[in-house]
């Protein structure tokens, strides 16, 4: 039941909007929704872009160009004045309209404020304006539907009535004091059933989950996960109603924080995405792998502190390879289920004793595990003796360490403020190849009593 | 205005509850969502649970017993007979009920089912059991409110008011034909506003998105994500309503992905959380450490092969760790942006030319610039410009074929429907160690020809 988009589609509406047939393009895109509109603008020039949204209904317009990225949307809004700009706002929740305000340069960004027809929405995106992206303020939408406590069910009807057109999804009506506190909810479903004299103040449910204005994203989507919201009210410390966010915006957020903790995870800074350009894809890769690059060179004048060493026992550097991508392994197991703590709880207790022990035992499992199997095949394959128990104690200590560098990074990480995914990054498998390194020639040192 | 679960509120809890004070358990408990106290559930000894969850009322107890893990659920349904667990099930949620069943035994969840009082439960239950757990027909519940394109908007109401008890959110009706044929949709909002005896047909809205039962949850969450819905219904071929799929649960799937996502990348198997047994940890990370492990002995036996070169140039040695890390990183650099693209679009086109450029230019850029920065390196440093030359040659074909087999992987792994997050594991490191030195010693080979 999807529209799908296909190249024969496109050509058609490129063909159409060279030509300017209007009624022709109207006729293709009449019924497609909005979110699939947006989806077509990417395969077109900006050019043909502005046409079509010219030929869109100004409402329609508005819907498609809240739904686009923001660079493709910059470069759309480029053709418009601050004042076409200000009438699709007119048609864009407040909390959408403030991520596009906040795109645009401050100068546009006021100006587009100051055309803005209806002084409501105007009110709104002001008071949105100061709140941090990422904080529940950020989130917020500032249309809701709100009812006095001694409002009958008649009244909030008619609320409901004049609201209509600016709220777009009503679930719930929410119930407020006089001095605009957040008190409880009314559902519709119980505003359908209630007799129409009823009184709120009677039959709202005053068990409501709230947040502060200043919580993170990731506490609202927390709350929202748990109790399986569909919106939450925001409100300020003194307990008054600013605004609501919606499930839609939360499930975004999680979205882009899976998609950064995976970047993070493979050592590519930036939010990029596939379709980005060459030289921003280089970009953003390229610090990662010179971090990679600078733990190699390390690497090289450490084992070069060993040349004797390798000149003498030629085997020893056959097991280079395996002493540091063991590590590495290690190190990313480790780190990444702590990641995982973290990210399902944001309230978890971080330095928990219990858990360095478990990391222990488990590391201890491993690494006899890995380092017997080791051993075995090294007899097997008839290495000296000397060099298999050097290799497969190196490997046994690389493990323990590994694991707890692994364990213990992205804590430190998240005590100070840093995404702890970082630590299941390239960070970890160049300090555990450098790390590795020394254990191995350590241990031969001792072994070889060189 | 969250509850906050304390150490201090457990041994309070835990003292009531082996004295059997059931008043002052209740007390306790009774303003605690079901969330918070099956969080609570995890702090208990089983026995404790029990007599806590029949403290409780029974419909209290299935809440909670429906919010809680698969594991500790187990533990404490075994202590109630099947005829205890059908009385539960009354007050869950037909998807929820199903999960739950599913994880008994096939004897005692067809005990449960036969002992449901409620025939159209049973009924909805029995139908449900049919679908695959990670199909939209296994994520959807049965309990949803439908309204015939005929009736009046007074019967409507009366509908919702008779299905109130088992429909726990309300957002719109389904408007179906007289065959059960799913039409269109009539939100809460739209009912309250119009008339009451409005005709169904003449106000409901006939745009909805439905998905059939046999579509993939990542589908599901797709088409909700991108059109932002709270429900869904599904359908089944002939477009007859079958149930309705509500975002929470597609949230929890988001989040399970995302989870599943990471462990892959970070070479764990199984679905194991930080607070499993050691036992659990230990055998979930030892395949990928055993994987990791067979390459650095292939890696040995490799390098074992040019002893002579190692033993003539021995630092040839020092730049191993160099190859092997730079390879790693591009390669999971170039997976993850591939697995980004397939995680965010399920229908995505797979084998674009185009990507293979892009990624080919990509990689050029940043081959250039880590090969060039090491080459200065190895000047600067004093390195004879034999290896030198070896080491940055090597380093830039490492980095190319390193990227793509990064590409090529997750994209040939989607293809045969195994997750393609796993080549950006512990997987892509491993080949690309082995190939990373098949290039080192290679180029050694021509440029020194040995």
């Amino acid at each position: 039941m999807a529209f799908e988009l296909t190249e024969d589609f496109i050509k058609e509406l490129q063909e159409h909007l060279s030509l300017a047939e209007n009624n022709a393009v109207l006729e293709l895109v009449n019924e497609i929704p909005e979110q699939d509109l947006s989806a077509i603008l990417y395969e077109l020039e900006t050019e043909e872009s502005v046409a079509l949204l010219n030929i869109l209904t100004t409402e329609k317009s508005a819907q498609v160009i809240s739904e686009l990225d923001t660079d493709i949307r910059l470069k759309i809004l480029k053709h418009y004045s601050p004042e076409q700009i200000a009438s699709f706002i007119q048609f864009i929740d407040s909390d959408d309209a403030v991520d596009l305000i906040n795109e645009l340069s401050v100068k546009t960004g006021e100006e587009v404020i100051a055309f803005i027809q209806n002084p409501e929405k105007a009110d709104h995106i002001i008071d949105l304006l100061h709140y941090d992206e990422d904080c529940a303020g950020g989130l917020m939408a500032k249309e809701l539907i709100k009812a006095n406590l001694n409002w009958t069910i008649d009244r909030c009807i008619e609320e409901i009535r004049a609201q209509s057109k600016n709220v777009d999804k009503v679930f719930s009506v929410y119930v407020v004091d006089d001095n605009m506190r957040l008190l409880g909810l009314l559902s519709l479903k119980k505003l359908l059933l209630s007799d129409e004299h009823a009184i709120v103040a009677d039959i709202y449910d005053p068990t409501i989950k709230s947040i502060e204005s200043y919580r993170s994203g990731t506490e609202v989507a927390d709350l929202m996960r748990k109790y399986d919201l569909e919106t939450i009210p925001v409100v300020n410390v003194q307990g008054k109603l600013l605004g609501r966010i919606t499930i839609d915006d939360v499930i975004d957020l999680i979205t882009e924080q899976a998609d950064l903790e995976r970047q993070i995870m493979a050592g590519i800074s930036n939010d990029t995405e596939e379709d980005d350009s060459v030289w921003l894809l280089s970009k953003s890769r390229l610090p990662w792998l010179i971090v990679g690059m600078i733990g190699g060179i390390l690497g090289a004048q450490f084992i070069g502190l060993f040349e004797n060493v390798i000149h003498q026992v030629t085997a020893m550097a056959f097991f280079i390879p395996l002493i540091t991508a063991t590590g590495g392994n290690v190190g990313i197991q480790s780190s990444s289920m702590i990641v995982q703590s973290l990210a399902r709880d944001s309230t978890y207790i971080a330095m928990n004793p219990d858990r360095f022990i478990k990391g222990f035992v488990v590391s201890l499992i491993n690494g006899i595990a890995i380092s017997s199997l080791v051993f075995i095949f090294n007899l097997v394959l008839k290495q000296e003796m000397d060099l298999a128990l050097t290799v497969s104690i190196a490997l046994f200590c690389v493990v323990l360490v590994s694991s707890f560098m692994g364990t213990i990074t992205p804590l430190i990480l998240f005590r100070f403020g840093v995404n702890p995914a970082l630590a299941s990054g390239p960070f970890i498998t160049t300090a555990n190849d450098l790390l590795g390194l020394g254990i191995y020639f350590s241990v031969a040192h001792l072994l070889y009593s060189f």
